[in-house]
């Protein structure tokens, strides 16, 4: 909603210092800083006060904080060791790596988002397994389907955008590459330097990427994906709560105008926080290419793009697995959009070819049709007194059924423990 | 730049009310509701005391902050009068109006900036109206073209948008229709009240548009077209200002890691706002339709999209401007990229073919070439060697710079008062 | 659809030879060349054979079909006439020319098939101007409206589509600066010379713009908002006629599975051709932006970023125009579905604060809402019931008819005389 | 280029038919239908002549071709096989494979582009592995980088985008579902069908993916991330190819106005046709969610999205390998961009710190850079003449040289064996 905006969040300050205490920890664990260094620089980021202005204006001035946060850091440190503060590193290191660490906290909310909201697809999977549906295709009522499978669709998309999730938080390594990027100023050490951060910081070292961008798309494909996702399934819930189909509902809002409207508020808040969240990641995949060594202009605004297309999704997600919670079946409504029978078009037609062959089961679904409409009634009750005989008007709704339950095995896997 | 994003405004109170202020206004003027309570509800809005988690929680359980506002008014206004609070209206007639207001101030102040940042092209088009430069094309050198005429086309550029944004200002009207958009609860009262309305809150009424976005596309037409500005003029900016080529300075910003590099951070600010202006604003064209009477979920996105857009595309024209205004020229560096003279090719092509015809030309062309590269001299010089005799070498500025005149004078329609 | 891509066109030959012969005729008519020049290439136009292989080859060594185009006329013309060929002229003066021309066509196909939709919406408007059906919010049921306000609403869009793509038509003038966009090489002659041609070739003269691309932009918007359009309209269409809802059919289509489904085709081939529509318009505001004097990448592919976009446009159109009329209303099914009287409720609220003021209005409704349920009555009568008395239900539409009438006077004035 | 859109491909006839010869097969396999049967249909599919104009009325009709296919199929089966043609399938399980095996063809052919790229880089990387070259950050020079480090992370790239493209294959999946995407007219053999016919046209079974696409943004965002590696490696081509950098040159194109001017073509189609993949990829990204079983629109859309993005990426990585084959390195131009030192910053900087301690170093430093300002001495000379004494110059690049050496250890395990 406006004015929680997730791009909000000002500089993670908490993430860049950790950069810089990894950085010279780093150094001195392999010999290149004093240990009174690292101690020193240790200790200035942990009691480091800091004029927000400075920030700003070194944005302003730098088109990066970086410079203000380390003048900041090395007037707190005594003047012999101020030199080891950012040592060999360049501001893109501090702000790739931290921005890193804010995309694995904001991945990680995600994925508890999408796993709360899959627990919900599960049990209604579960539970209407083999609940009988008039299946919708087009916008149009189809051969049966099971909300069941419906729902474990969905589940599978969920789990889908899950692994690509997974797969984007492995690839978010260490940025160290000193300022063209190929840690030349470090020289010899810069790889066992490297390797010793990212083991402190928990994150993999997979090299410099200063120019390789390949993981922030990952990210932004995580964000597309979510709010897709988030989008389908919404969209889907306000089409079977029309009140004319009545097959879900939601209790939930109050239109301020007429006093006997209910809205499906958490819906529609999942489905803008979505349309944020896509617009904010797909302009990730359209934003200039780096330039050379560094981008001049898209890379900054990596940040800004990325946490509010994960903040935003995060907030769908969470909207629509309050949707989710709060949902009820209307057996009584699916019954009734059941009663026509269309559904049972196909099995009929399966059936009717079976007796009669390809060219004549045409012509007698034609028979069947014309007196279904003529004496408006419904299909299978026209096709008994058109043949003459029972046809097959059970559903078997086995097959399916099995395909469910491997969603649901799948789903296993990725249940929190939490959740035992 | 982080924790600036232009979406975390929150909801634009001032206008939400004023709208409903106007509202009552209008009907105790055309004899609906009592004078008294038109002002009782006036009073009521001027003295509101709003607890903000109520319209959090209005915006969670109803997907729009409204009902808790109303709420909140009426409880500030006698009983006799309650009624006529939101009389007739929508939620989004409040919201859609309140952020019309929030927009059209946005791009007023967009305005501002487009014109401070074209003011200073204009001066460099006035400056070095003749200053012939290396034109370049596909990233090559090609013919000559004038300093001032690279601004000209830049200024023309920023006047096309400037057009645009006064046509989306006078776009922007007043949204009155109720719960379906159609004035219909109103009845024949609507579309006065309507004109009162307009008139109060000093925007047009063009009838109800809960269903046609134009107005808002129109919008973020502006965004995207001003963020595309500020991009080319910034990455051009940046390409002159390559060291090789040196044509252009900017004095700004040092390098965290490097203490003889200077940072182009207004530029490079300029084009990371831009990017995201474009981003939310391109959402705005992606978004999914308006389903039936009012939309769920793409609507309730615009005023984080527009906001964000026109937030972003501000502070990216702002940037521009502070780069423009330290903008040097080195002549020296212009000249010197002249010197080889490559810049004549097209004028010689047109002497020469002018004396010895076309198929000729093209024969004694390849001579100068070659004589050109073997004896490495200029191209001027070897045509002088290899013809005999003078070709003409001046470069006529006159009709390019009469080009320029012609937008300058665009432009001085365009200037504000408080330049003249 | 497949195979009908719209950017299978091809270089437009008939254009491109225009913007040669029009040049030189132009700089005849200026004294600059001989008559007889004019002549012979004119005539060399005309008569051209060409190896397309030539142009392809052309395009992957120059990135431009032209030079082979030039070489080829060329050819045709006498050895004393050859350096009138394209005297003055760049490459992008006859793609940009060229295509703008396309583009002109284009455009004036998408208004035909625009207003070809528009006057079936017309037609519904008219025919159904007062038929009351249920309001859909939030694709919920809400207050009244009418069928007729509906299709209003969209014809009101359509027809601002149609003035964008009026101004865009306008703005699309002829490109004539040689190879720096300056004009420079024709020097006094340039700007007569370009009157001359525009007037020749029936489009504006606004002065070169291979820097700024705005007109370029302005058709992208119009392929934009036309897509858009056709989406919403399509997408509303398929809700109103799903079979629960029944208020609007369509006969089209089979299904390959199952004899009795009928599919709404026109519907889904517009909503699929405007995806495309949409995509390959927004490209062109993502694109990168121009460097300096002629962008290497992006220039070249906006003709067949915009011809794909107007073709696919034009085809979404089409489609919707086919939709539109096979459109049946049933009667039957918009009274039923109002039947429950859901439909009332806004008006029922203010007829009950007009008699017992707010507050207390508020505590009835609810006694009326919770009768209504306990008794399964429609809200009319339980408010009936309840109130003992006859409260006002009839729904007067004769503002929201104004309003309609205002839309279809307007689209009076868009009317092609043909269909007069 | 115009007129060779990918999108422009027609049906995938070859495909279709395919699918319907494997369902019938593994129909009979499985005891459904008749081998006789399934021979029939094989014999009509393989002999099968068909009026175009039939698929093209029945996409007009049907929004799909399937119909007409099917009855021009079972026109060429004995009546009594006819019933098991498309037997228990419905149109979109064709479309939706025969698609996927166009994908696998297209996918595979952007690989072998992109490995050619790769191996053009891999060469380029190995040649000039430590050739120090300006490093360029925010399109300023700045410290030393390798050329070879710079091919070397445009390979990591590449080799990322082919990693994402072997998981998109791989997940290009069978479909086979029937009308509801359920499998439910099949029943229990639906799987063991499925499975059969998988194994059949060389594609896994994952189950039905009617409603889950999450296979088909795969492959759009393979198309966007080649679309912006070659982007990304063609700019920066061009901008080292500026003549004023003059680090790398082409020989290709020459200009239609300007006889001396080569144009780098094939780098400017490969972004152009860059340009086109992306926003027809990105268009998958932002189209509407697929309604319930079926989607109606977007996903008629989706085969000419992504045949139309997988065959321009294709034609990008083309044009992007020939730029990369004429590729010349002026070593002569790289060492004069170093020749003022500014490389050398860095490492003095570090000298002077580890000398001087960081507080007086930048007082020093200070004083170096005002005496290579005052006497145009280069920084290396200004530093000696200030400290008075020997600082470390060289540069050593063997760190960098072991980041490149890992990626084209990386890059052996997917060279092609025919490059072995």
């Amino acid at each position: 909603m406006p004015g929680e905006s997730a791009s909000k969040v000002g500089w993670p300050l908490r993430h860049l210092l950790g950069f810089e205490v990894a950085l010279v920890r780093a150094l001195a664990e392999h010999g290149v800083a004093p240990q009174a260094g690292a101690d020193a620089i240790a200790r200035a980021c942990s009691e480091l006060e800091l004029d927000p202005r400075s920030l700003v204006d070194s944005q302003l001035h730098n088109a990066t904080p970086i410079p203000a946060l380390i003048d900041a850091i090395r007037q707190g440190v005594p003047a012999e060791h101020r030199r080891w503060v950012h040592y060999g590193a360049t501001s893109q290191d501090v702000i790739d790596t931290g921005y890193n660490l804010v995309f694995r906290d904001d991945l990680q909310r995600l994925r508890v988002a999408l796993l709360d909201a899959a627990e919900l697809m599960a049990r209604t999977a579960t539970t209407y397994r083999d609940l009988v549906v008039v299946g919708r295709t087009l916008l149009r009522r189809g051969s049966w389907t099971t909300l069941g499978f419906r729902f474990a669709c969905w589940l599978d998309m969920c789990l889908d955008v899950v692994d690509e999730l997974d797969i984007a938080v492995q690839s978010l390594g260490l940025q160290l590459g000193g300022s063209s990027g190929n840690l030349g100023v470090l020289g010899a050490i810069g790889v066992p330097v490297a390797t010793s951060m990212a083991a402190e910081l928990g994150i993999p070292w997979l090299g410099p990427w200063q120019v390789n961008r390949h993981q922030r798309y990952r990210v932004a494909f995580v964000g597309v994906l979510a709010a897709r996702l988030v989008d389908q399934v919404a969209i889907n819930l306000l089409l079977l709560s029309q009140e004319e189909l009545g097959e879900l509902t939601f209790g939930e809002g109050d239109s301020s105008s007429m006093p006997n409207k209910h809205n499906p508020a958490s819906v529609v808040n999942a489905r803008s926080a979505a349309r944020i969240a896509l617009s904010l990641g797909a302009g990730m995949f359209t934003a200039p290419p780096v330039e050379l060594e560094r981008s001049a202009g898209s890379w900054q605004a990596e940040p800004d793009l990325l946490t509010g297309a994960l903040g935003h999704a995060i907030a769908a997600a969470d909207a629509l697995g309050n949707s989710l919670s709060g949902l009820e079946v209307s057996r009584a409504s699916v019954a009734a959009n059941l009663s026509d029978e269309l559904y049972l078009s196909e099995t009929l037609k399966v059936a009717l070819e079976s007796r009669f062959g390809y060219d004549e089961a045409r012509a007698v679904m034609r028979q069947i049709l014309d007196y279904s409409r003529s004496k408006n009634l419904p299909l299978g009750s026209a096709a008994h007194a058109v043949v003459n005989s029972d046809l097959p008007t059970e559903i078997a709704t086995q097959s399916t059924g099995s395909l469910i339950d491997q969603t649901l095995v799948r789903f296993q896997r990725y249940r929190r423990i939490s959740n035992g």
